[in-house]
């Protein structure tokens, strides 16, 4: 494991935390909030979020080479550009200025730099360049290969072979608390002869994970898995909507469209694959071998808890799947791996999608398709009514958190309410 | 047909147009280009770049309500989020500016702001946000689909109900002039069991066409066929470099990944979709009728003239395709209409290729793979070598013009030179 300072379980910071916070000081996630009509780069550290520009314009980061102004920014875009040395760095100088004792403590004014999360408007964290979503769960995409195709043949013969993956929209990614609209579009009846155009009437939820790249790689040259998490900056839970009528309809022969490009939402703190580094664990065996561009040494995969839970309008919330990212085939390093592997180049600020995360069991199966599987088998809601797919005015959250001993670094949350259409 | 001052074509400009330029004053594409270091938004007539940069500096946008340093930028990008309505003031502005008599003309020092298009350096036009790669050309997915499938059923059964498409890579969508670097990847031989990693042997171009945006749209809010062109600023020539070994062994069943992400190479000048009034056309009768919200009315297709040639290095060109911008089937509108349906939302510099655009004859279509009909029809080259895939060292080159009576209206051309792998 690497040892990262910021990381060490001991450190306790003078801005309280409450227990089981998801944003104790080993943690430092950073996204972008609002201050002033002016967005600006921060960390969250318990129920509070920290101002960054500020502390760079007061000296705070002296010694670290910045660009002026790199916190006075609508994305982090520009900052993971710097590369994850610096943005390393930052996270450890971060750390120290918000342990007991340190400088920062007693600069006074504390509201000036310090805010109350729930007072301050959070954004999207990154604008995206390129959104590319794997299908890395083989239990998903066994899960889907069964309902829709052969359950002895569930898996297409790329599967073991390659992380499959596609191109989605970027446009339409979003952040937490932004509402899902039913999106509408053409949709072939099973008695029907032609497609019909309407709302769809199998809105589904897809729990994965998103890491979020900096630096830049050259067009032309892949990038190894040894080298791959250099390019990683961090991780966040993303929600994936999908239309599954929609998607039935359009995606042969070329995949996957506007039954996903309404909308793709994600958490607003981005995680440092460095916070994440004491939750490492080993991948599954992977049989038949793989190719040497993706075969990797070391822990790769990572042990961090999911859960989905639906919330009826005015009523409680039900956890429908509790699964853990670990339980992907395909690790991030093999992804970025394949993704270049061809040429292709990285960008700062590039999303990649895991793809569905299903468990081994019906109860971690990632999405309502699965779940409810293909609609057989509705799930009851606290107040009595059932799901097979979301209906309007439910919200849909993903939580994540990893675990170990007296540590928990958490990523909040994504929740999305569904309101149907203009 | 609209009416707009700068398409006059009456108009003389004091700047001298060869006979038979792509770039007469009717024409005013805009790009970027780099002078002293810094790239700036230019417009290209005959065989010189003007700097709008300069103009603006000088006061000759006078009553047009600009950002300042709009034109000192990387990419057009926040020109086009200015919306059409501006960027059409701009260009007939420009349009006043270059003909006989106007105050430009006598402004003196012409070199400062006038520069020989030979001598700048032409940089990627926008930054591409998103990417989507339509299927357009009936002839295209029926030489497709009797290839690699059924010749009795080419088509896959939604093909005529919608403008099938999906989303590509845009951190590799490069400009004309730079090199193709021959992709690596997965390729299952005929007779092999498992896949093996190696170069591409079937490197093939496509010949399309894409249209830029400008303006956003709001997510949720479908964009009416009607209304469609307000967003479309202008058109590109566009080489969607495609693999055919990659693409036949990763695409079942999210589609064209790798095959496609490594490169996309389009024109540098984006010519206006104003500048194209004259060449709208009728689109072909569309049975089985569609959908009301791909309905449209009037003249929505342009009758713009395509050729690609392959040069292999040291020898003549060779011409291998004549094809015509107005033989898709779906039409921009159609596609803009389709994108947005289900609330997906358009932004400043997206772009939008319309798939490979293949004629109803053997000369006429767009790649290598229908040319050489998967390989049984090699082409003969120049200097008497054969083609059945593109091969390093060759430079393919897709050519565009637009021509009624005594008015051109052209593209320039996207070049790129393929490599071996490095």
């Amino acid at each position: 494991m690497k040892e990262i300072p910021a990381n060490d379980p001991k450190l306790r910071s003078w801005v309280h935390v409450p227990a089981g916070s998801d944003f104790p000081i080993q943690n430092i996630p950073f996204g972008i909030f609002e201050k002033d009509s002016e967005k600006r780069v921060g960390i969250r550290i318990g129920d509070h979020v920290l101002d960054l520009n500020f502390l760079q314009h007061n000296g705070y980061f002296e010694g670290i080479e910045l660009p002026r102004g790199i916190f006075r920014k609508a994305f982090l875009n520009e900052f993971l550009s710097l590369g994850k040395k610096l943005t390393s760095s930052i996270r450890n100088r971060v750390s120290e200025l918000l342990q007991v004792g340190s400088p920062l403590e007693t600069h006074g004014s504390v509201d000036v730099f310090l805010l109350a999360a729930e007072l301050v408007q959070v954004c999207m964290p990154i604008e995206v360049g390129d959104y590319t979503d794997f299908y890395s769960s083989m239990q998903h995409a066994v899960n889907v290969g069964s309902m829709f195709r052969d359950p002895a043949n569930a898996l297409f013969p790329n599967w073991k072979h390659m992380p499959v993956g596609y191109h989605g929209r970027s446009s339409s990614v979003i952040e937490s608390g932004v509402p899902i609209i039913r999106p509408q579009g053409q949709i072939l009846s099973a008695e029907a002869e032609r497609p019909a155009h309407g709302p769809t009437k199998q809105l589904d939820f897809e729990l994965e994970m998103g890491f979020v790249t900096c630096g830049e790689s050259v067009q032309g040259v892949p990038i190894k898995t040894e080298d791959a998490e250099k390019y990683i900056f961090g991780l966040v839970l993303l929600n994936d909507w999908s239309a599954r009528d929609i998607q039935k309809w359009e995606y042969v022969p070329l995949g996957p469209f506007l039954s996903k490009s309404f909308a793709t939402a994600i958490s607003p703190w981005i995680v440092t694959l460095d916070a994440l580094e004491p939750f490492r664990t080993e991948g599954p065996e992977q049989q038949p071998e793989v190719l040497p561009y993706l075969q990797y040494e070391g822990m790769k995969h990572f042990d961090i808890d999911l859960e989905v839970g639906i919330t009826p309008k005015g009523t409680q919330e039900r956890i429908v799947c509790r699964s853990n990212f670990k339980h992907l085939y395909w690790n991030m390093a093999q992804q970025l791996a394949h993704q270049t592997v061809n040429g292709c180049n990285v960008k700062s600020g590039d999303l990649y999608g895991s793809g569905t995360i299903s468990g081994p069991d019906p109860g971690s199966y990632g999405s309502m398709l699965e779940i409810s599987w293909g609609g057989t088998k509705p799930v009851m809601m606290k107040d009595g009514s059932e799901r097979s797919f979301i209906q309007d005015g439910d919200t849909v959250k993903i939580r994540g958190f990893a675990t170990r001993q007296d540590l928990k670094i958490g990523f909040g949350e994504v929740a999305s309410e569904v309101l149907k259409p203009f």
